[in-house]
């Protein structure tokens, strides 16, 4: 079966996904420069958002280059990916409602760690199917970055109910480390091309 | 005619779709724990509709695997199917917001309903065109699933203004039946393309 | 110039224009069978919405078949279509917000007004560029269909000041015209690829 | 790696933006012609921020024609100009609830500015990609055009503050520069493909 359409509907999914977050941004009544103020760690999480779901866009990009076909079981576990990230746009909204309460900052960990979880559950079914000697399974490798993420979500939801803006940090640190995109996919597709 | 415009079309929808829909979880304005209670049953009627959006496009993606080409009656067969499918954002919404009551539950199942109506329609419709010999003709088959979950839909809507939470069960069933995904074109396909 | 990125713009467009306007179905707090009673010509005119926005990519899908390249007047052409249509939704809520007055009525049809008229500016500026001979210019001929459907906004613009239901009637039945699509392009592609 | 995907998701983030601003032109309850004038400034700015938001998408699918592959820099690059852009939809909103108020007229004018020069990185790192021999880097030679925009939009959020009606007619004089696409990329492609 073709990826082709399986890329296009997630593209589409988490187009949708990234700029329906704009809309949590409510328009503020007051002309006033004051009206600036509380809108600060709206756009600023609102940033941290945008950046999460352009780091997921982005490493499925690169990791759909190593994909030859897809399956039923790769279908749905593209799917459950694509529904925990269009919670985000939620938890970015509630966390603003609510002024970054520890309950909501929670939250928000728990939905990247679960966004994060459903990753690492497509690279599981992907390498299942094409083979351990695959080139797919060589680029994901150890996959240190995924399971040091999963382990700092894990800490900043615990610390959010004590210290919120350290959870936020933390959220902060693991974009960082992704930011970086994913260049065990560009380097072996460049050995695979060479002669 | 070429498919390509039609399932990128088809794509585009169901993406919106599937992703506005969380635009109904309204984000609560309460940071107490409670808040978090009457979110249950709305982030389940979430959880199924995203189920039941995500059925409609694995299966209308393998479907389209087997479609040679398109004709009017095709594309309006698939925009009936669509438009169907773009209310159930509304009927979820409309459930939530009336706590689930009797005539809401029974509207959920009537959308229900009428998208599997229109999905059996493209069907028979795509049938005509490509002739009873054709791949997709073999592969519908009988299409006893189709017909079942259309017959628990109106089990379901009749039961909903009596015992509500039966018809949603009901629901939840006829979205398991269908989670296997349609295998059926991934067999043919597979012995079209054997020697 | 490619015409794909066009097609694929013009089609994430449309697909967010008619799953929108299930946005303006404001979910009713009543879990009364009455709260169904208004909900009635707000879905018809969804649906009258949804039919009309669905020709306008059935013709556009069939007007691009015969399309051999595009350049920057095209673009805008395609860009203008693009903006009326987007109002589609606007008018559609405002008709309904205002329980079909006559103002609204009238606006409604100034927009399906401008989008049929964008529509025939942009196959003028396609057969521009593709000469009096081409495929299109051929398939387009004289327009017929266009033309009596521009009448019939004007007399139902005049109308709706007058008897809004009669405007009402008339927009259904321009849109009954066009639902039976684009056989023009269909056929003579079809002579084309005969020997 | 592929440039496909990388306009695919432009395209899709493009068109969303570019439509959901459309709610953001809220449907006023009343019925009387009255209600008209209120939306005459509103209908305005809509359709501003829908020429801009057109010029973005017809200027990147003009420069994407010369570019041949995309890296993670560029991805970034990217996704950085469709950040900026997805704020448009907020931007107007603001602007329309506050009647037009200096600040707000203001930030308009720096979401712009902020766009345009996400444009000029995305050009910069293209180049750096492509090398200053490759098409690309010919075509936007000088980039005269650009750099004529980013002083006006500077003059005009500094006149905000003191004339904001001068402020948004020079956003709509740079628009107007702008509507003229980007030729150069048609005229360096024509050349090209000469013998």
């Amino acid at each position: 079966m073709n990826k082709g359409r399986l890329e296009a509907f997630s593209d589409g999914v988490i187009a949708v996904i990234i700029t329906i977050m704009v809309l949590e941004l409510k328009v503020p009544h007051d002309a006033d420069p004051e009206a600036l103020v509380p809108l600060v760690p709206v756009f600023l999480s609102y940033v941290l958002s945008f950046v999460y779901v352009g780091i997921y866009w982005s490493n499925h990009h690169h990791m759909f280059h190593a994909v030859h076909h897809v399956n039923g079981a790769i279908l749905w576990a593209n799917l459950h990916l694509l529904f925990w990230l269009s919670l985000v746009p939620f938890v970015t909204g509630w966390m603003d409602e609510t002024h970054f309460a520890p309950l909501q900052v929670a939250a928000y960990g728990v939905v990247l760690l679960l966004s994060a979880s459903a990753y690492t559950i497509l690279t599981r079914v992907l390498v299942a199917e094409h083979g351990k000697d695959s080139l797919i399974a060589k680029a994901l490798g150890s996959d240190f970055k995924g399971n040091i993420s999963l382990a700092i979500y894990v800490v900043a939801i615990a610390i959010a109910f004590w210290q919120r803006w350290i959870a936020c940090v933390l959220y902060a640190v693991v974009a960082a480390i992704w930011l970086i995109p994913d260049r065990r996919f560009e380097k072996l597709l460049q050995e695979k091309s060479k002669p």
